[in-house]
């Protein structure tokens, strides 16, 4: 627990699923509906931090989430990465990337390419229930 | 293996290990030296594609890196990223950064915010002999 880390002061987004090592959060992105988090509870920077049982943990979550994300969007990839430069609380990006999203084929951190249609955002978003219900079941399954 | 696909047809870096499931990489990036991937043998996009016992293999491989990385660079942190919009070919960026990089703390595909100065990049680039040492270290400690 670190008080200036804001991964700690608060779950840094919508709850999904907790336990009592990590949780998953639905991030509130306009051009991502389905972008998730997997967040580690404490307040860790790296993978390499962990002992290897909790790494594995970890990105079991990581492929439970991508498991859930494909079967309920159908993107065209999936993009997972763990940066932490600014908030250096070790934290799983899981993004669903579309040919037709705001930075295809480049990574959401560069620059925008174009604006998503309103309506697919939308039809994206409306998706978001059946996500919650897919990760809740991915997650229960393998433990 | 799929014959459009570059990381079918070629190393993509310098190979510092390679067994028959994967191999490490050193990227010749300017800006980063250090950086490396580990990239899958086969022809995969997603995480999610592999066996669970397979995941774990890659996952150690890319922790195993980040630990050779932050033993011999010491550097503000680590970066892993598996995206692959461009190269559907399950590869994992594992990227030094540092305070002093030209992105940090954004992504290094944000626009760049600095340049480097020269004589830090020679250093770090003086370290890719033990670098490797150190990588090769790693893969042969845990298997």
């Amino acid at each position: 627990m670190s008080e200036q880390c804001e991964l700690c002061r608060e779950d840094g987004g919508e709850v999904i699923h907790r336990n009592d090592r990590l949780r998953v959060v639905l991030v509130d992105d306009a051009d991502y509906p389905g972008f998730c988090r997997v967040i580690w509870n404490a307040h860790v920077a790296e993978m390499s931090d962990l002992p290897p049982a909790d790494r594995a943990i970890l990105m079991r979550a990581v492929c439970q989430v991508e498991s859930a994300l494909r079967e309920v969007l159908q993107p065209e990839k999936i993009n997972l990465a763990s940066l932490g430069n600014m908030v250096p609380h070790l934290h799983w990006h899981v993004i669903p990337r579309f040919a037709d999203d705001a930075h295809f084929p480049h990574p959401i951190w560069a620059q925008a390419v174009r604006q998503t249609a309103v309506e697919v955002l939308a039809a994206r978003r409306a998706l978001l229930p059946a996500l919650r219900a897919a990760i809740a079941r991915h997650v229960a399954c393998e433990g």
